[in-house]
Formats: C-alpha cells, structure tokens, sequence
C-alpha cells in the first residue's frame, strides 16, 4: 500500500509507492565519467593561456603553499548579468516581469580535474564551504540583490556540462518561491509553536533515528521525510542559524566531515551517482531571522520526474527514505 | 539581457536567457526510437496471450467496423491502489500523511505501435480524446477521488518506459498542489476583475498575436508568457468550460486538429522531440467551477533542470515564447 507524504517545510507531496521499484540500490545509474582529453576551462593551465582580467578571476581561498584551493569564475553563459540599473517591474493587468538584473558565478571547487566530494580530502571541501561563505559576504553588498542560490550539479544528468568539480551561484532579485514557501511554513509554525520547524525536525529526526544518516557534534543529516527523489537528504546545522554566513570555523569542520562521509558513502552504495545539492539560507536582506534555519538539500537524480510531476507538483518515489537511510547506514568507508 | 517572467496562472518565475542558447532549433534532442524486437504489452496480440478479466481491460472507443481505437489497462506498477478503504489523513505535530488511495491507468492511445500523435489520423485523436472524457466521467463516481491527472509521456527522456502511444491517469485523494495554486491564482482574479483568468488570457495572446501557435473554431494554442521549458505551450478551449468532462462532438473534433497540428508542427521542427503533456481540470467534487478554465499544458523535454530550478522553484529557459512561436508558425505541414 502506497503511502502520501507532505513535506512540513516545502509542503512538497509525495507519493511513496515502494512496490513500483525493488531494492533501493536497483536504481539504474547513469555513468558521469566523461569522454578523454576534452579541454577543461577550469583547469590551472587555462588561467595562464587565457589573459586575466582582475575582476573575472579570484582565487578565493588558498593552501598554505600559496596554491589556489578554490577560485571564481563569471559564467560564460549567464542566466543573469549584474547590469549598473535597478531592477524594475514591469507590469500590465496580466503579466508581470522583471528586467533579468543579478548574477551568475562558477566557483571552481578544486584545482584537481577528477576529484570529487567523495574523493577530496576534508581540507578541500573546508575550502568549499569557506568560498560559499565569501559569496554570500560579497553579494550582501549589492542592495538589488535580495537572494543568493548556492548549488552543485554532478553528473550531466544532473545538469553538470563540466566534469571539473565546481559549484554555482545565481544572485536574484526575487525570494524563489520555494523559499518563499518555506519561510512562511517556519514562520507559521514559530507563531504557534514559539519554536523554529527546523529545530524540531531536527530533534524529532534524531530522538527517531528512523531516517537519520549522520551526527557530529555540530551537524546532523537524515533522508527527508517526503522526498520527491530517492534518497533526498538534509544536512543541517545543529546550532540556530539562518544563513551558511554565520558558520564557525569548527561549524565548518564538523560540516566538511559531514559531507565527505555522505558523498563517500553514496558514491560507494550506488556507483558515483548524479546529484544536486542546493543551500537554502534565508533572504540576504533578513539576517538574524529568528525562525529560518540555513541547510543544505540533496537530491540524486536516479529517477526521471515525468508528466504527473510536471504537470500536478505531486511526485511519485519508489524508495521509502526509512530504506534509504538503512542502507546508507549499512555502507562502511574507508 | 535577461528578463524574469512570472505565469500568472502557476505564479512560476521564470529566467528568460536567450544569451545562453543559440537558435531556438539548435536544442539536442535525444532519439524518441526504440530498439527493435522488444515485446510490447499494449500491442493487440498480448490482449490474446493474457486472460482478459472484465475489471482489468476494457475498449473504450471503437472503429465503425468493430475494432478497438483505445483501451484501459490497469498499471503493472501503480503509484495508488483502489483499495476499499477511505483515505486517512494520519497526523501527528510534525508530519502530514494520507494512505495511498487512488488509481493508476494505461489508456492505450491506438492500436498501431509505432503511430505518434505526429502521424495518428484525426480520428484516432478524437478517439483518444473521447476516452480521456470517459474517464473522468468514470471516475467522478468514486467519492475518495478529488483529482485526475489525465497526462501522456512521450519519450524515454520524457518518462515513457514503452514505446507504443499510451497516455496515463493517477486519480489521488488531495488537489495537486500546482492545481491549487491555479484555482486560487483563478479565483483571486474573477474576484477582483469578475472575469476568468484564462479567458482574459486567452483574450490578449488572440489580441496580441506574439505567441499563438494555432487557432481553430473553439480551440486556441499558444506559447506559454512564462514557460519553465522551451516551446512550453498552452492548448485552451475558448468556450468557458471547468472540465474537459463537458467538452462537444465539436470541440472534440476542433482539439483533434489542434493536437495534430501543433504535433505535427514539433515533429517536423524539431525532430520527433520528447513531450509530456498534462490535463489540467477543476477538480471533480467542483463541477461548473465559474472561476477555473480547463486546458492542455505541454511541455518539450529539450532541457535538463539541474540544481538550481530543483531547489529555488526558479526555471532558467534560453527560448524566448516569442521566438518559439516564430519558429513554429514557420513550419508547413502537409
């Protein structure tokens, strides 16, 4: 018997419908190896035979040999631009638009051509987070700006047409709706509860362990509870916090942890697969919000939503997370 | 430069980025052709091989000389079940779950497998489209039901799993959350204008002329204002109408060549591309619904969403509506 869930954050619904699928693991996985001696835009050896503009190139955090760790690169194809005028709304009776003011960075995410989060070392996914965290300290400043979407596709079925481990930035003058979706869910539920939903997923999560997948002192990551792909998680902060902005330094170790033994453990149980992870954090212009609480979703993209999903927003899941969980948890690394 | 769209019926936001694509034709479409030799399940001969009990198939609509055009099958893997039992909202503090009532249908679309909608004759759409309205009169009777989600995949890349022209229904005890933010985005606009949003839609895409595909007596198709996908268009009846359920012997035949037309049209522009369409109806206990305006959405699965649109809600399209309409009215047929 299926199961209908609704996700108390995204108010996401999902169909839950194990018999469809058979074991989790049994998801078909695309291959994201790529084809030989393609040249690389990201590699070391293009920012010497490319000239360097100083402001379309930064090397943002460094090893203590000097060598750049993680840099930033302007989309060459960019879905918005940062153009010197003032977002505006252009409206009629019946459609609204905005001009496509904001940005779009690459943020290349190591030096090394084949690396992934499953093979970096801890120290380079600290680099990673601590460039995320620049980001959003650079883009804070630009008053059109009003939301920062950090995010990493893997795989070219996931929308990577690079095979260069890099992540990307979209910089928008709107709240997304998802967002927008999820900041009056917690904002609800604080007015009734005087408590963040986040907060309480959390300690629901880990009194349960049904669907909880990794802690440390200050990180904790579990499958979702109505997951719209197999395997979908949440990594997410121990400590209140509405955006990846206010991390600590230990904050930063202990989630670098967190995502190297998740991404080795999913790369191990299904064969390097292709997935997204994007950081939901709260408005640039609402720091401090009292009842948002800043994570990280990831979703691998082992299923094809098709037109039900397109057309009605309710997806259909073969893989209860509570599987998902248990067998994640049975996988040893290292 | 980009512009942001809003849809005003989905409130989707869009990123129109033209600079990311080229020509609108240029987009890679994957091969819609399968191996050859496969066994299909939908083809006359397995109605043979398999004992065929009354509850399990039945042929909707037939030819003049007897023979069937479309017929039902229960889903081998369905999402939902009809099991005899009301749906059951368990609830605690935290997370919302329903028991998975509801139904899963095959409608075999014609007889011929390898017929697309590109090639089927008129008839055979009206047939199809004769069976879809069947449907929804049958399915109306089950009081567990609020929503069917009539919808065909076309293409692996699509969703469809099988090759020979099928559609497919998932009828569910909740309103699909896309269908609600339509019938309150609907409802909001009669209210203040005392007119329906589509039909004023409607109006201005017939007026204005910038995205309409096709027009007949009582049909009317056009791009999208804000599309999350390329060539995303809209097929609307210009009658006022809740529910395909009430459509005409005539406005069966004016959608038959709709549909033939605008299929035609994306095959031979773009290659046989992979498609989903859905059918988007007032719900079933809301008939003669005076704010909600029935119509096909269809959707061209010539771009990948990635991290971004998975996680913000945000669609990035390098297809301006405009220019796909261009496109499109180019193409002689026939």
């Amino acid at each position: 018997m299926s199961e209908i869930r609704k996700d108390p954050l995204s108010n996401d619904w999902v169909i839950i419908a194990s018999e469809r699928g058979g074991r989790p693991t049994d998801l078909k996985t695309e291959t994201t190896k790529e084809e030989k001696g393609k040249f690389c835009p990201f590699c070391d050896s293009s920012e010497v035979s490319e000239p360097v503009k100083p402001h379309s190139i930064c090397a943002a955090t460094f090893a203590p040999d000097g060598k750049w760790m993680t840099r930033i690169l302007p989309n060459k194809y960019p879905a918005l631009m940062p153009e010197p005028i003032l977002a505006q709304r252009e409206m009629d009776d019946l459609y609204h638009c905005l001009t496509g003011v904001g940005g779009h960075e690459i943020l290349v995410d190591s030096p090394k051509h084949d690396e992934t989060l499953a093979t970096m070392s801890k120290e380079q996914i600290e680099a990673i987070i601590t460039n995320y965290q620049c980001r959003y300290s650079y883009w804070r400043k630009d008053p059109r700006i009003t939301y920062l979407s950090v995010f990493k596709n893997h795989g070219k079925v996931a929308g990577a047409s690079l095979h260069h481990p890099h992540s990307q930035l979209v910089a928008t003058p709107l709240i997304p709706p998802r967002l927008t979706t999820e900041l009056n869910e917690s904002k609800e539920y604080f007015k009734l509860n005087n408590e963040c939903l986040m907060c309480k997923i959390l300690k629901t999560e880990l009194e349960n362990k049904h669907r909880l997948i990794f802690e440390n002192n200050s990180v904790a990551a579990f499958c979702s509870f109505a997951p719209r792909f197999p395997f979908e998680s949440l990594i997410v902060p121990k400590r209140h916090s509405a955006s990846l902005e206010e991390i600590t330094k230990e904050e930063i170790s202990d989630l670098a942890e967190a995502m190297s033994v998740i991404f080795k453990k999913l790369d191990k149980l299904l064969n390097d697969p292709p997935f997204n992870y994007l950081i939901h954090v709260a408005p640039l212009r609402t720091p401090g919000l009292l009842y948002y609480h800043w994570h990280i979703e990831v979703i691998l993209r082992l299923s094809q939503p098709a037109g039900f999903e397109w057309g009605s927003g309710v997806y259909i899941n073969s893989v209860p997370p509570e599987d998902a969980a248990l067998e994640l948890n049975k996988v040893k690394i290292r």
